[in-house]
């Protein structure tokens, strides 16, 4: 049975509010805003950071945005551009990816520090869609960022 | 009162403009076509460019492009990406924010030169939607490009 | 006559289609998955690369992925990034511009190695929106990058 058009509308709602939720992240990320990165997860939300790294719940999403690496990089002037995600919708959930380049300031330019496989798996809560769970893993010709990226 | 069909359409089509009209900066000026760029502003627009320039009107933002720091960048081979905007709507004004990664030819590759936070202010006009005001800040590790990035 | 509900929604479906085509082949490209790159094409689509190669129908652009510079890449470690487009519709065909920066593992960060122009000439198939050709020019300071851009 195709869609009606609420339906229809529906499904370009989720995938707007996914882009612009994963788009969030780097503005409040560079802003230093650990409680405004934090609300982007689910309560009990999961970030998985390049495989050292695990951050269980908001809490400890904030604290990964007030530690020291996070703090030391904003000194220095850093960038966390993500790419405009593709994402596959399947009702109340979502999965999408894309990739995030984090730039660091260097005598008169930006390095590339940190190029990086993301996999996002979102979330429909009461308050909008949320990011149950991000793994992200560094593009260093190893297995594992190659397999976040396949479906 | 929840939104009707036509709200949400609208909601949607506000956007997709938007997104449509940052995406179109970047190719435009790095086409060198100073009257495409300035076009994506209001009449009165202007361009607030990291810090050390104000253009106002569009043929002021139109004068950056012809100008002989961005026609010597075109010489050298350069790249103006933006990253996907996040937009927050309020009827016929939105706010969005995103990175721009300024990227120039050197040797065999491309040095990332000027990494910014943006804040671009725009408005509902009868052309279409248009860029009021659009401020960046270099990512050096200054509180301005920050401040962009603060809600 | 102004568009109905049924032409708006469909607008936007068609533009969202093409993103999250466009938004596919980096995360494609960087798995290796050649079967799931060359899919984004039509059948009979063409990949024009960099200038220097063609690549006609779906099984010519599967051979670049499994091909030996792609592989070699792949396993320095790579990230084919993409901008978000910009897209203009046109019924059944659409064109869309934007960035591509490849990007390369080196020592401990990450090169970009080739920063390019991208034209995108897309078709409504039966399969859904694919990719009838790309060309894309590395922004070298050359005229041919510029011209992609031009509308």
């Amino acid at each position: 049975m195709p869609a009606g058009p609420d339906e229809r509308l529906r499904a370009l709602e989720d995938a707007g509010a996914i882009r612009e939720l994963i788009a969030r992240y780097g503005p409040l990320a560079d802003a230093g805003d650990s409680v405004g990165v934090a609300a982007l997860w689910t309560r009990d939300g999961e970030y998985d950071v390049g495989g050292f790294h695990v951050a269980r719940g908001r809490a400890e999403i904030a604290a990964l945005i007030e530690g020291e690496v996070h703090r030391s990089l904003m000194a220095q002037g850093c960038a966390h551009v993500l790419s405009a995600p593709a994402i596959t919708l399947a009702g109340d959930a979502a999965v999408a990816v894309n990739h995030s380049v984090l730039l660091r300031k260097v005598d008169d330019g930006f390095e590339a520090w940190r190029v990086s496989a993301n996999r996002w798996e979102l979330a429909r809560t009461s308050e909008g869609w949320r990011v149950a769970k991000r793994l992200n893993r560094p593009l260093d010709g190893g297995p594992e960022a190659r397999a976040l990226f396949k479906s």
